[in-house]
């Protein structure tokens, strides 16, 4: 497995080390009331200087603006907002470095046993939502790769609301992704749900999923972040893109910036889908990161007939690959059925793909290549 | 202007009329509680009975079901959830019918002065946010025209949410409409937003834009629904679909189906952007109804640097057209100057809409044909 | 019917005009990008200065600031957004006036023909969600008065989301309502829905209530403000406290200041209750608006059981009054029969709110004081 | 620790089994589209006999509903929705039974330490936010003592958004609480935040708290439900109530039933408050559940003005209990000063709940009568 940068590797150096983060030297900006008087604007300045960061104050007509620049998280253990004539704080830095596009101004891309997700290409990741046996995942796997996938998803271990929900087979589950993957050549992303079967889950698996609900997980993100593998790190769905950069950093803060961020929907008054896919996050992620974003159609939807469009929509949107559901049986599927595709809307999204792919300028995944 | 239905013409007969509407034999669901008592159960029968309903019992091991069938408005004036052991009532019907495609199969075809909007093509609507000048609306409309725009958009009446704020030119507005679609040839979209204002915006206008803020005006949408015009009805920041369709329903019942739904956003807890575009909306709307279904890439995001992705995957999700802001110089523009695109982005979004138009099978517009 | 403010009267004067605010001389800030040039600032600072506005410019170590004062409306429209080296820009300013408590200290009091709403007292409007018949309003009217109601509520005009739903009873329904006050000497608060219908509920209503749908309909906010009658302001379900406070200020640019905001529940994810009953508004508009506010724990749950628990919780928030729902008979209302309370539930709901209010430290109703 | 339940006890039996709740006898409905064949209708029936489930046909005018009596979650597997014929699905059960207030109709008591957390009283758990040294953790309980608290709360490990915040001292912390209660005599309440750190924290804990980030974190549920002490579940900010109750019954299969559930805001699109506390969701949640329901008016409005007001509302909609930041000095505070009550406004505090649980006829807690 090996990473690498499509810019100019500054990724060199102690990407764990947070030392760096703490001068970052971002301003934060503090407005004071109108009925601030000289000497509480100076005691703001002063406890600044203090704690040994910038302030510059300007004088409006009406009221007083402090500019700071230093140590922005000591500031926020000043609590400045508390002090006497201050009437708001507006921190402007973002709250995330190593992740960030301004700091690796050049796309990544992951690999994942030479399978890459990147600015170059649309990667296609499809299985089963949940593995329940095995030639139930040997054939999804098939259904998957003759459609161009190059990974495939499967979950073992599944996160469940309802605590009377198939909970997946665990071990047993990730015994069967290995066997598929050794049949099919597959590398495998699955789910892992918590920090205590982080060890046999990287045994088998090629790149780690965080899932919606852990994404504010900390101990498990800081866990796979030394686990040495690669992450899909899904959106929370109650997360902003901004929280959603934090839970990555968390990770990366570990050594590891092998991570593809997921899109899969978020929580909205809206009931006619699962939930929002919020396909704007695609473009606006990019902006701000370097880092590959894939986008879940099948989950956000939650509903068969919206994969294709969706899946459309995603890739034009300039998403760096898209996860599927795919299933031999979806009537009896022990999860997500209604929204798993079969073997014939499976072809169809796979060309579908590839004709986007080319729209966009990207290149074909490199086994068709091979097998070219 | 001409109204064609793609499909079988059903609209004829009186689709303002609401009798219909009232018997329309859907079912609705009572779930008794567990301790409901025979007298209990017959109450609810005998209640729907008198309402002139039919009251299917259903007996389980532990519980009660009660399927309703008959004029299901009535059956909520008669508080059945209020009943005595009366643990749960489902409605199970659609709450709009003339807009519904359960009514009408067909995909519908709305023209607006021989230009359609429908299954078979991608329209392009662009223009300025607001009018401001008679030379800034020629050129926006030439900006938009060149990039294969067949429609003008512009703003006379604004809606503001600040009373600070610019609110349009007002009739003056139009009348700069009226000289540029007499220069260009551009049948003209622009919005009306009061009662009061409607004989002079019909005046001028070729189609009705009913905006965000007003899709729970009711008023509005019935008089609208009487203008004899094609209308454009904008998704509410907070509506359901459900709620959309319903306010669709509301122009319908006045005899208008000439009525174009338009995504623009929803609001969520995500600031990136300015609202969440739901794309997912497209095919979900297109399914439930048979009126055809355009995006606003321009307000939802709220960036120029959105609009060329957000179009790219609205036109693959299906929509059948987008609107765009336009601005010969955004950095000057009385409203929204920030996403309003320039000339050469225009362009390009030009060009790209009528490569995804052919991908997505669909025909170019007519006045390149004619060009041709 | 006359109007109070409890404080200096600071009102006198033109609080329709809107010059004064468009010269407020509050800060809005620029962040310029780490990659900004000098040239470029000087730029940014220069259109500001053109404008009429003072640019304050600070140099960080990496990046600089550009405090700006002066006329911001008017910078609004200077596009300084999209300048080259502009990283981000924050509007400090308030984007209303004339209601906000930062202009006037004072918490002011409105009055309904002589019944007080403000800080000094609870106020309660109860009454039927719709008028059906005059025995139906009248019976509601004696159940609300007899539990210590001022104020009636009763809507002739019903804003409905289905176009098959009950519309209210228009004309016929104000003048029962007349019928009623004249009988009871209980004041009207009534919904007004379209500037169409204002003359007629403007001669029957003493307060002119716009609902939640209406919240953004600028043009019937003007109308009511412009009536001559006081107005209660409800938010919109999906509105901002500081999109709710920029509408009351849409009224009070007529000249308008008896405005009394309604909180009624926002739209969330949540499907338990109708809507979210945004609880923490209450205190939250008090500290920015002088204007009172009160809830409706009728509309927000949507349920019968909640409604005295919310009252409760409304009252010692600190609200100035709740509105709620009653009905002789709701197993038969034709509006929102599942929500509204019956005698009893009334009379106990009335005996809270006398509870609370002295807990409150504020004076119970006037009419209970004559009667002593 | 004792756990009493106010009623009937029928907790004996094996909590944790789940083997019951697979037969729980409670219906799910299906709807028949008008186009679904009799075979169809009937291969649907076929399906759920064939599952061990009842099936019942209701034939309505236009459309069949069948009503399914048996174990639903089987039902679930069996993908009915995907049949052919079949036009929707609505399940009735509850998807909780453990914590369900229809299993067990009276409302239980908490007990922690000796402490009471239920319907009698209104349980006043206060301390720091983060536990900084043992002076400042001090303090501030002796604050809280002096108010009224019968618990302390104090963060020992701390999740955070932001990689580069405070994460909370660990263990030190927790000695440091244990020290406090040496002190003080007040029992713990404190996060736990992995199941890595689980045995720690049971050793110094009186009550586990899982804050609002871990609400889906199903193997650290699980971890307290096996843990022996009583839990305090925060409602994830974007949890249905309904998932919320999901969540307990993790707890509870774990035969864990001395779970108190705390309402601490949801996330909607207002910005002024953090987030917008479901006040509503007290007594929602009380007609669903047995459990205690208490309230945390620290974080959910995140800003020390609306401490005291959202206490109010929280002790008369009827919660068991409220939690509340404090801290001797919050200007220095390292977590979420700005919420943090200072010595005065605590006081003031205690007095209201001391006040407000006499008007909701619930007794005193219990260390006072014993102090008298």
């Amino acid at each position: 497995m090996k990473t690498s940068r499509s810019g100019d590797g500054r990724v060199t150096g102690a990407p764990g080390s947070t030392s760096g983060s703490r001068k970052d030297g971002r301003p934060m900006v503090i407005v004071m009331a109108k009925s601030a008087s000289p000497a509480e604007i100076q005691a703001v300045a002063d406890r600044v200087h203090k704690a040994g960061g910038e302030a510059f104050v300007s004088r409006g007509i009406n009221r007083v603006i402090i500019g700071l620049v230093g140590d922005i998280d000591q500031f926020a253990t000043l609590n400045l907002a508390g002090m006497a004539g201050v009437a708001q704080l507006t921190r402007i830095s973002a709250k995330y470095k190593l992740v960030s596009r301004e700091q690796y101004p050049h796309r990544s891309i992951v690999e994942v046993c030479g399978v890459p997700i990147g600015p170059d290409t649309v990667t296609l990741i499809a299985g089963p939502c949940a593995v329940e046996t095995p030639d139930q995942t040997l054939a999804a796997a098939r259904m998957a790769q003759s459609a161009g996938a190059t990974l495939l998803r499967g979950g073992a271990f599944k996160p469940r609301t309802s605590p009377y929900a198939f909970q997946g087979l665990g071990e047993r589950g990730l015994r069967i992704l290995s066997d598929v993957r050794a049949e099919t050549g597959l590398p495998i992303v699955t789910e892992v749900v918590s920090t205590v079967d982080i060890d046999v889950v990287v045994e088998h698996a090629d790149m780690l999923q965080i899932g919606t609900r852990n994404m504010h997980n900390f101990p498990l993100l800081q866990a796979v972040g030394s686990a040495g593998k690669p992450v899909m790190l899904k959106r929370g769905m109650n997360a902003t893109i901004e929280e959603w950069l934090m839970a990555a950093e968390y990770i990366a803060q570990r050594g590891n910036l092998d991570i593809v961020l997921c899109e899969r929907g978020i929580r909205t008054f809206e009931t006619a889908t699962r939930n929002t896919l919020d396909i704007s996050a695609v473009p606006v992620v990019q902006a701000l990161s370097h880092l590959p974003v894939i986008v879940d159609p099948s989950h956000s939807g939650g509903r068969r007939d919206l994969v294709l469009p969706l899946t459309r929509a995603a890739v034009v949107a300039g998403a760096d690959g898209v996860i599927i559901d795919v299933h031999p049986e979806p009537d009896v599927a022990l999860c997500d059925g209604p929204q798993a595709l079969v073997a014939g809307d499976m072809a169809e999204l796979g060309r579908t793909i590839e004709n986007l792919t080319a729209f966009m300028g990207r290149k074909p995944p490199s086994w068709r290549e091979t097998a070219a």
